[in-house]
C-alpha cells in the first residue's frame, strides 16, 4: 500500500521531459547570456520538474495569488531553471528565456522582482546565499498561526550555501514553530564556486544535521522523480528537509560532477551537442501536466490605511525614552489592526515590543538571539502583503543583519526595523551593545526611510507612518528617559523637519534628534543667559532629510549650521546635513559626532567626553561665532 | 583507573572557594557600578574557577603570551566573573573590581581590549553574541597549523548565543579542520534576557547537535567542579564541547532559574545577605591553586615591516582588472614574508586569492560560504600579532559580517579585507552580487582604511601598505580590467591622492575611483576635443581622503568638482568629498552615483544607464560649466 499519491508512468515521464526541456532551456539561456550557471540549473532539473508539476499547489497564471503554494529559489544562481519552469507553465513564452540577464529584460542574472514590469513569481529576491528558508520561515509561519491557511512554503537550496549560519537560525526557528507547512529541498550536488561544499555527498552528516535540528529528512536520489514524488507526498508532521542527493551539471557529460564548472555558460558549439542529446531523451507523450490547484482558504487582507485610532496622550513635560513609547505606540497601532504584527530577538523588555506581546501574544513572534532569521522571518511575513511587520533589537545588532537588509531593499520588501539602544547614551553597557553606525548603515539602503523621533509623540507618529511607508522603514529610539517636547495634536510628515526653538535673534542654527536634540535645548537655554541664540531643527526623519526646511532656517542664521548626533562622523546626520548643503554659498556646517570606539561610563560623562553634550554644543556655537566675527 | 589527573580533596574545596568569591566579587561590582549581569556570572563560578585554576596553562603575570592557551569569553555580559578570575590570580587588585563600568576603569561592561591601558587579557572584545567561537576558531587553526604549537583555546559560551547561526558556521568550521585544540564549554543556563532559550534544559538536544556537527559532546553538570575537572582532562582528538548544565543566578535563592533577573544588580541590601551567605561556603583550606605553566613551543613570529621585494612589474598600458591584481600582489607578498595568510569564502577564483593559495596552499584557509566566521577567523588568526590576515570575498557579502566587522574595531584587530567585485560594473549577476554600500559600511568603522586602488600597481601597494597599517583595512577591488596608469616606481601612501590627469587649463576637478576613474581619464579625452580641460583625481583611499589634495586642486578649477563611484550615493566617496569641502567658500560639488538598486545587463550598460559613465561624467562637466558661465 503507498501512503502517497504515485505517479502513473506517464507522468513520470513528462516530469522527466520537463526536466530535459530545463536542462535544455537552461543552457540556451545561459549561453545567449554569455553569463549564469548551467550546471547549478542542471542539478535541479527533476525537483524543479516535480514540484511545479507534481507537488505544489498554485495558479500559475497568478502567481501572487495569496493562496498559492509559496516557492523560494535560496541557491538563486539557478535563476533560469525557474524561468523555464514558468515557460513550462505557459506564463512566460519559451522564446522569453532567451533574453536572460539583459538590460530590458524581466529574467535578471538572480531572482528578482524589482523589474519594471514588476516579475510576478518572485516574492523575494535571491542570490545572496542562505537567506531563502528564513524568507521560507516566515511565510510559512504566517500560513500556520496569522492566515491559518493551507498553503504550503517550498524552498530549494543548495549545498554550498549550508554552510551559512542563517541556514541554521532558520532550521532551529522552523522546528520550534513546528512549522509542518515548511518543506526544504536540498540540493546536495557537491561542488561549490571553487570548492567541494564541506560535506561533500555525505548525505547522512546532512540528515544528522537536520534530524538534530528538529527536522525530518529524507534522503532522495535527486535525479529519480518517482523519489522525488514520493518523498514530497509523505503526511508531514514537523518541518521537512528533502535531501536531494544530485550531479552537478547533470546532463552535460563533460561537466557533470567536475569542479571548474561553476558559472561557466556553455561554448556554443558545446551547448549545441549537448541540447541534441538532451532532446533526444525526450519521449513524446499525450500527457500535458498542469500544477495542482490550490485550497482557497486564506482569507483576505488589506494593508492600506493602517491608522492610530487616536492622537498620543502625553503630556508636555512629561518623560519617556523613545525605545519605551516604540512599544506603547506598537501596542496601540496593534490594537486596531489586526494584520500589525511584532517580531523580536530576544530583547523585547529592552526594545518595549514587550508591551505588544503582552497585549497581543498570538501576534508577537520571540525570533530568540538571531537576528539575520529575525529580519528574513520578517520579509516573509510582509510577502504577498499579508502583514504590516514590525521587527526589533538593539540599533548595534541590526549590523548583524546587514546583508539580508541590503536583499529586502532588492527584494522591494516593505518592512519596519526598529532600533533601540542608539549611540553611547547607553552608557555603562560599553562599545559592543552601542548603535553607532546604523544610520551610515540604512542611508545605503536605497528603500530606506529613517526615523528618528526625539519624543514619545514623534515615536507614536514614526509608528504610525513606517507602517504605511513603503520599503525598508528604520525607527531609531534612545535609552535615556526625555521630556516630551511635542504637543500630541502636532502633525508629522516623512521628510518634513520640526523646528523646535526658535527667535528673530537666532545666530546659529543647531540641527540634532533624539538625545543630541535635548542637549541642544539645554544648550540654547544656557547660552540665552549670554544673549546668544539658537535655533534648534529636529529632522525626524534623517533619510529622507528635508533640506529645504534646514537650508531656509540656516539661511537666517547667516548660513551657520551645527550638527550633534550619537552617531559616528561617518555616514549620519552630519555628512546627510553636509550633501544637503555643500552648494549653498555663504554656510558654515560645523559637525559634533563620535570619532572613536566609546568606553563604558555613565550616559552623561560618555556624551561630554565624546563631544556631544549640551557643554559641547555651547561651546561650539560660541566658536562659530567668534570665528564668524574674527573672519569680518 | 581514572584517565584523567583527579583533583584531590582540598583541590576540589579551593576551586569551590574560587567559585564563591568568583560570585561575591561579581555581586559586589555589580551592584557598585549599578549595571551588569551578576546571574549570568553565577552560573558560570564552577567553569570560570576549574578552567583557570585546573585546566588551562598560563602564565598570569603576562596574560598575552603567545604560548598561554587562549581563553574567550564569548558570552561577554560575565565579564565580572573574568574580572574575578585575573583578581584571583594576582594580577588585578580584588579592589579594582569595583570600578566596573567606571569611565576610568579598564574593567568595561562587556570585555574589551581598547581602554587605555590596553586590557591585557583580552584578545577580542566579545558582547556581540555569536561571535566568540569563530574567533576561537582561527587562534585554534593558527595554533595547530600556522604555530603547530602545543597551545590550546578555550571559548566559553552561553546557551542564548547558540541560537546565533555565526555559532554554527564555526562549528562547522572547526570539526572541517579537526581543530581538536579547541574546547568550547556552553554554560546552558536555560533563561536569555526575556525568555528561556528555545532548547531550554534539554542538554542531550545540545549534544545532539553539537554531534551533528562533527564535535565530541560531553554533558556534565556546570556546578560540580570534579565533573568539570574530569570533563577537561579527557583527552582529545577532536573539537569538544562541554555541555554544561547549569542555573542562571546560582548562589543567589531569589534569582536562581528565574527570569527577570537578566542584566540585574542586585539591590545593596540584598547583595549583602547573598554574600554574607556564600561567604560562609568558603571552607579555609592551607592549599593555594597557581594556573599550570604553558609548553613553550609556539615560534616568536614578527610582523613588522613586511615588505614587497621589488617594484611591480606592470607595463603601462597593460590590462588588468584590480581584482587579479590583487591575487598577484598577495602571492608576491606572501613569497617574502611567511606569516602572510589568506582566507576566503569560496570564491577564490573570483577575488583572485586562488594565486596565492596555488603558490601557498599552507597558508590558505578555505572558510566556504560562511563570511560572518570568516571575519572572526580571520580576527583569531591575527590575534596576538600571530599573523597578517587578508580576507577575501565579494564586496556585496561582507555585508554579511559587519556586526563581526564592527567588533574587529573595538577590538583594535589588524586584519586586511578585500572586497572584489564592487559596483555594478560587475554586470550580468545582477544587484545581488553588486557591492553598493560597502564603502559606507566601511566609513563607518573606527578603525578602518579605504584602499579603493585603480590600477594594478596601485593594488600592489595597497597591499602592501595594507599589510603595514593598523585597524581593519578594506581593498575594494573590481571586475572589468583596466589599463595600467602608474609607473612602477610611484610611491603611494596612506591618505595621499594622485592627481592623474591635469594641465593649466583645468576646469573642472573630478574624483573617482576605480573603474570611474578610467571612465573620467575618457571623458577628459573626449572633452578635449572640444576645448573642455578636466583635472582628473585619484583618491587612492577613500578613508581616510586626502582632503588637501582634493581642495588645492579644485581651487586652481575654480572650486569646480565633481564625484563619481560606483557605488550608491550615501555614505561613499561623493559624501566623503562633501564633508571635506563643504566649509571651502565658492566651491560647488556635482557627484555622480548610483542612485536606486540596479538590475543585470552589460557593464557598459549599466554605467551608462545609472549614470556614471564617461558620457555622463563629460555631461557633468558641460552642464557645471554651462550653470557657473549663466550664474556670471
Amino acid at each position: 500500500m503507498e501512503d502517497y499519491h504515485k505517479p502513473d508512468q506517464q507522468t513520470v515521464q513528462a516530469l522527466r521531459n520537463i526536466a530535459s526541456r530545463l536542462r535544455i532551456n537552461s543552457i540556451k539561456a545561459t549561453t545567449a547570456a554569455g553569463s549564469g550557471h548551467p550546471t547549478s540549473c542542471c542539478s535541479v532539473a527533476e525537483i524543479m520538474s516535480v514540484l511545479y508539476f507534481h507537488s505544489m499547489k498554485f495558479r500559475p497564471e497568478d502567481p501572487r495569488n495569496f493562496n498559492n503554494d509559496r516557492f523560494i529559489l535560496s541557491k538563486g544562481h539557478a535563476a533560469p531553471a525557474m524561468y523555464s519552469m514558468w515557460a513550462e507553465t505557459g506564463y512566460l513564452k519559451e522564446s522569453e528565456l532567451l533574453s536572460l540577464c539583459q538590460v530590458d529584460s524581466t529574467l535578471e542574472g538572480h531572482p528578482t522582482p524589482v523589474s519594471v514590469p514588476k516579475q510576478q513569481f518572485v516574492d523575494v529576491a535571491t542570490g545572496s546565499l542562505g537567506q531563502g528558508l528564513g524568507v521560507a520561515c516566515g511565510m510559512a509561519y504566517t500560513g500556520k498561526y496569522f492566515d491559518k491557511a493551507s498553503y504550503s512554503v517550498y524552498c530549494l537550496m543548495g549545498d554550498g550555501e549550508l554552510s551559512e549560519g542563517a541556514v541554521w537560525e532558520a532550521m532551529s526557528f522552523a522546528s520550534h514553530y513546528q512549522l509542518d507547512n515548511l518543506v526544504a529541498i536540498m540540493d546536495i550536488n557537491r561542488l561549490g564556486q571553487t570548492d567541494p561544499a564541506p560535506l561533500q555527498h555525505h548525505l547522512e552528516k546532512y540528515q544528522k544535521r537536520c534530524e538534530a535540528f528538529g527536522w525530518h529528512a529524507i534522503i532522495v536520489d535527486g535525479h529519480s522523480v518517482e523519489e522525488l514524488c514520493k518523498a514530497l507526498s509523505q503526511p508531514r508532521h514537523q518541518p521537512t528537509a528533502i535531501l536531494a542527493k544530485t550531479i552537478k551539471g547533470k546532463g552535460i557529460p563533460a561537466a557533470e560532477d567536475k569542479l571548474g564548472w561553476h558559472a561557466k555558460p556553455l561554448p556554443k558549439d558545446m551547448a549545441e551537442v549537448v541540447m541534441k542529446d538532451l532532446q533526444s531523451r525526450i519521449v513524446n507523450s499525450s500527457k500535458r501536466l498542469y500544477p495542482a490547484v490550490p485550497i482557497e482558504d486564506a482569507p483576505p487582507v488589506s494593508l492600506r490605511n493602517i491608522r492610530m485610532p487616536s492622537a498620543p496622550s502625553y503630556k508636555p513635560g512629561e518623560k519617556i525614552s523613545t525605545r519605551k513609547a516604540y512599544g506603547m505606540a506598537l501596542a496601540k497601532l496593534g490594537r486596531y489592526n489586526e494584520r500589525v504584527v511584532a517580531l523580536d530577538g530576544d530583547t523585547n523588555n529592552l526594545t518595549y515590543s514587550e508591551i505588544f506581546k503582552n497585549e497581543h501574544p498570538n501576534r508577537f513572534v520571540e525570533c530568540y538571539i538571531a537576528q539575520q532569521n529575525m529580519v528574513s522571518v520578517a520579509m516573509g511575513c510582509a510577502a504577498r502583503e499579508r502583514n504590516v511587520v514590525f521587527a526589533s533589537t538593539l540599533a548595534s545588532f541590526f549590523t548583524r543583519a546587514y546583508d539580508q537588509l541590503r536583499m529586502a531593499a532588492i527584494s522591494e520588501s516593505n518592512i519596519v526595523l526598529c532600533g533601540s539602544h542608539c549611540g553611547l547614551s547607553i552608557g555603562e553597557d560599553g562599545p559592543s551593545q552601542m548603535g553607532l553606525e546604523d544610520m551610515a548603515m540604512f542611508r545605503a539602503i536605497p528603500t530606506a526611510t529613517i526615523f528618528y523621533p526625539s519624543d514619545g509623540v514623534a515615536t507614536e507618529k514614526a509608528v504610525e507612518l513606517a507602517a504605511n511607508t513603503k520599503g525598508v522603514c528604520y525607527i531609531r529610539t534612545s535609552r535615556p528617559e526625555n521630556a516630551i517636547i511635542y504637543n500630541s495634536n502636532e502633525d508629522f510628515h516623512v521628510g518634513q523637519a520640526k523646528v523646535v526653538c526658535q527667535s528673530k535673534e537666532d545666530q546659529v542654527t543647531v540641527v540634532a534628534a533624539g538625545v543630541t536634540l535635548h542637549e541642544a535645548l539645554a544648550a540654547a537655554e544656557q547660552l540665552k543667559k549670554e544673549r546668544i541664540f539658537m535655533r534648534v531643527i529636529d529632522p525626524f526623519t534623517v533619510k529622507p532629510l528635508d533640506a529645504k526646511t534646514i537650508i531656509d532656517h540656516a539661511r537666517t542664521t547667516r548660513g551657520r549650521i551645527i550638527t550633534v548626533e550619537d552617531h559616528y562622523y561617518e555616514g549620519g546626520l552630519g555628512e546627510a546635513v553636509c550633501s544637503a548643503v555643500v552648494n549653498e554659498s555663504g554656510f558654515s556646517l560645523h559637525r559634533l559626532a563620535v570619532s572613536h570606539v566609546p568606553r563604558s561610563g555613565k550616559p552623561h560623562e560618555l556624551l561630554k567626553i565624546y563631544g556631544i553634550d549640551r557643554d559641547a554644543i555651547a561651546q561650539a556655537v560660541r566658536k562659530m561665532l567668534s570665528n564668524s566675527a574674527n573672519a569680518k
